[in-house]
């Protein structure tokens, strides 16, 4: 057995997120198959995380043992001419057996693209949240890093219904997460805000983001971020931002997860 | 009745094309739908031209008389509302009541997008032919102005089924048509297509563009479209270069057809 990281870019929109689901067309689901087809083996790929139905990559990893010796430019073409065009593998290495896309990760970035026209381009309308109201951008820029260093994210993370299950075999044992960049910028008529992170809970981006987002309309001050942290209670940050704003950038690994060439 | 020009913008790949079909979603079809939302008047709106299943559209022009006295931002916003996502109104204005979308325009231009990389990217797949293929460029440069000026272009129309009795509806009484632009470029990692002329045959952009690329790939000299437009058969020219790379760039329209503020 050889273990495998790949890297895929892909476009949300018509998956159930990233992890397999009975019935449903995840990304994951699409990595598998395309895994059986070519090397006649069932696998699950891990993947650094999940994301989220109708959330981007541009840079997810995911890692996967196999026991076909395919050389590594054979696999990338074939598994590309496998899997659909809205899900591309742009890199695939043979990394130390102990390689896991989740476990060996030390960080992710993420990015929120939001458009600020009155009419989004179609071809954007997959890939932004279309908010044409007035926004205090500069009252978000002030807010944007008042979240990092390692806090109890509670107040950003969603409640989800699997929440004692994913808990138990996920090893999240609490809701302290590490910021290391946070940060709103404005590129190419885009609105963008970028997180990077020792991990990130359920919705956690979206969350603040959403957060964020009430600050630039003059609903929160820029100055309550520390209180909303501190009171770990989901019900006093703002809405969840659409997922189709949402893009997982980069996914980062230790020197020694290198690849083995 | 005010007689209203619509500029549209829209990504075809989840339409089956502009025109109104029968239990299938077409852009005509929701636009017709999303005025009798508003305005509760059945219309037609009348496009500058058909454009095919999975054709995209920068801005198509369609036009249409309504009776309700609304104001035009007003009904742009209310479109914008009504309408998917994917098609945008970027215009809405008051036009002479002898404004026609189609008989009204004396040229068009098409835009044909080819991404040239190994690995398209998923937010681009929509958009773009993906033909990582080796080109020849120059010759596909120096094929291009080669089909400028008035032919007859029958080698690069589609035979379609329905011909003769689009024929006998849209006085398409010949196959002769005028460009008087032709050109390829390379742009931001794409390499582009761009052709203007008075009018253009079923088929006709990606037809030329099939046959472009044959010229790329050495399977014809750059020297042989004058041959190709006098055989007038479509059997000796390129195959259909594939829709999702097709963009209707824009409609033109003699001054007098400006519109009434």
């Amino acid at each position: 057995m050889q273990m495998w990281k790949l890297v895929l870019a892909y476009d949300g929109t018509d998956f159930h997120g990233w992890q397999v689901q009975p019935g449903l067309r995840t990304i994951q689901g699409e990595l598998a198959a395309a895994i059986e087809h070519i090397c006649g083996e069932r696998t699950l790929p891990q993947g650094s995380g999940r994301t989220d139905a109708g959330v981007h990559a541009l840079a997810q990893v995911a890692s996967v043992a196999l026991q076909a010796p395919i050389p590594a430019p054979n696999l990338l073409r074939a598994l590309n001419r496998a899997l659909p065009p809205s899900i591309r593998v742009t890199e695939a290495a043979l990394v130390p057996a102990d390689f896991h896309a989740r476990h060996s990760a030390v960080s992710k970035q993420y990015e929120y693209r939001i458009y600020r026209g009155e009419i989004c381009p179609p071809a954007l309308a997959r890939y932004v949240y279309a908010l044409a109201w007035p926004l205090d951008i500069a009252a978000m820029q002030q807010a944007a890093p008042m979240v990092l260093g390692t806090h109890d994210f509670s107040s950003f993370a969603a409640v989800a219904p699997d929440r004692t299950a994913r808990m138990a075999t996920d090893a999240e044992i609490d809701n302290i997460r590490t910021l290391t960049h946070s940060a709103w910028h404005e590129h190419d008529g885009l609105l963008i805000y970028t997180v990077r992170g020792d991990g990130f809970l359920h919705h956690m981006v979206r969350n603040l983001v959403g957060t964020f987002l009430e600050v630039g309309r003059g609903r929160r001050s820029a100055t309550s971020l520390p209180q909303l942290i501190t009171a770990r209670n989901r019900m006093v940050a703002g809405a969840t931002a659409p997922a189709r704003g949402l893009f997982l950038h980069s996914v980062n690994y230790p020197e020694s997860g290198a690849t083995l060439g």
